[in-house]
């Protein structure tokens, strides 16, 4: 199954929106896992089984792994994920971008070495640095379009022939890149307006918008700028305010009430 | 010391502009390391060895390795040529970019896990997604500006108010991120025109420019476009052309004629 079909499905089956951020940071796990070589693995893990039925998708961040020495148990999370979780995708969230050559060993990275079903790639240096991801067609590519951070704006806001840059990347990968339909992009959810911008331009492709949460997005301003026409087409990102709502033993089901209150919170305005 | 005065330091004692790109791709290593468990260090190290008294940096790819499951042969490697050859400084090309408190992680990747020197990133999130890297008061931060791949000129080419987007990446590099002397541009060999656009732009910083040997780039365009006032401010890169020089055992003596001449045409145009 393509990644976009089983992300629709998950819409569907788990009635969800929300994509749960795996961001892990060994100095915020709860007491009882610090210390421990797989602390990673097993807090990743607990976040997962406690919210795998009220998401659409899971996200790790490749950084707070690589930082750690922690590959291999990034590699073992997202097994864990589709073994316990079968239906839920995972968007390796890497951001990778590079020329042909190098690309291909990063699509080799993403979909043969961590199995992951999309991967996060920055479009700055354009079409051919898209395409190796776009070989593997079960799997999805998710282009960074208009991010939420406070430099955001400084190359994606900027002018081009009348229109912004961010609007621009969001054409190509519309109209020039997706003919095989396996293009998302990445859209702020600091920024509504510009997520209705983005969703005029792209039909319904799949938007992945962080910034909700610890980034400060309003919830019903992305929904009804983001949503498609039959409610769905946002993988709506929460990674901290999830991951540490608790802070002991209890830390898994703090998640999963989180997590739940989001997704509701969500579904009012879908 | 600072990667500047390394990098100044290497092209004084070394006589040389020359990177050497290190993109290990075992099907094309010599018959001899094939299926080893540590191939794609003990085949880097021997270039390393063969070449570094020819060169101003080394820049091991991270795709290569991470595509292989070899992180561990990668910190090897840079810890190799920190013990034996002090004093050439290595370019962790990784080309990472994300939102701040992610990019720090990335920072620890680069500079505490792999101990690097500098560390190739992406611009197109601004400036807070290159601020964890200036941190490291030591390091060097070498931003994509123009890159020499055939869709580079897809969002790099645009026109934003007059200018390139590419000459706007330049400005705000060397105008309003640069305060700490620790930035760097990537700009393409295949385009000399732009090289000398963006050394009108940013004065003295270094530039890392890909794309002579297999990416068909001239080197006299491209030393006359890039040198400053005396003679340095580049660090040319080539890998492939180095790289498979040879076939057999004597890979490394190849690579080692083929650095040599890369170096002295280099040298012809100072």
């Amino acid at each position: 199954m393509t990644f976009i079909d089983q992300l629709a499905a998950a819409w569907q089956k788990n009635n969800s929106l929300l994509c749960v951020g795996l961001d892990p940071d060994p100095a915020k796990f709860p007491a009882h896992l610090k210390g421990r070589d797989d602390a990673i693995f097993e807090f990743c893990a607990a976040i997962v089984d406690a919210t795998a039925d009220l998401v659409c998708s899971f996200k790790p961040q490749i950084a707070y792994f690589a930082a750690r020495r922690a590959e291999d148990q990034l590699e073992a999370l997202i097994a864990h994920i589709h073994e316990k979780h079968p239906g839920i995708p995972v968007i390796l969230d890497s951001k990778r971008g590079d020329i042909g050559s190098t690309a291909e060993q990063y699509a080799v990275e993403a979909f043969e070495r961590y199995k992951a079903d999309a991967v996060t790639v920055n479009p700055y240096m354009g079409r051919d640095s898209v395409e190796p991801y776009l070989a593997y067609p079960d799997k999805g590519v998710i282009l960074l379009c208009r991010t939420s951070n406070p430099g955001g704006s400084d190359l994606q806001f900027l002018e081009v022939n009348g229109e912004k840059l961010y609007e621009r990347v969001a054409a190509l990968a519309a109209r020039d890149w997706n003919s095989t339909g396996q293009i998302g992009l990445v859209v702020g959810a600091t920024f509504p307006a510009e997520i209705a911008r983005v969703r005029a331009i792209v039909g319904d492709m799949p938007l992945l918008v962080p910034g909700i949460g610890a980034q400060g997005g309003d919830i019903e301003a992305t929904v009804k700028a983001g949503k498609t026409d039959n409610g769905t087409g946002l993988m709506i990102n929460s990674s901290r305010a999830i991951l540490y709502a608790g802070k002991d033993d209890g830390f898994a089901a703090a998640a999963r009430r989180v997590a739940q209150e989001t997704r509701d919170a969500i579904n009012l305005y879908r």
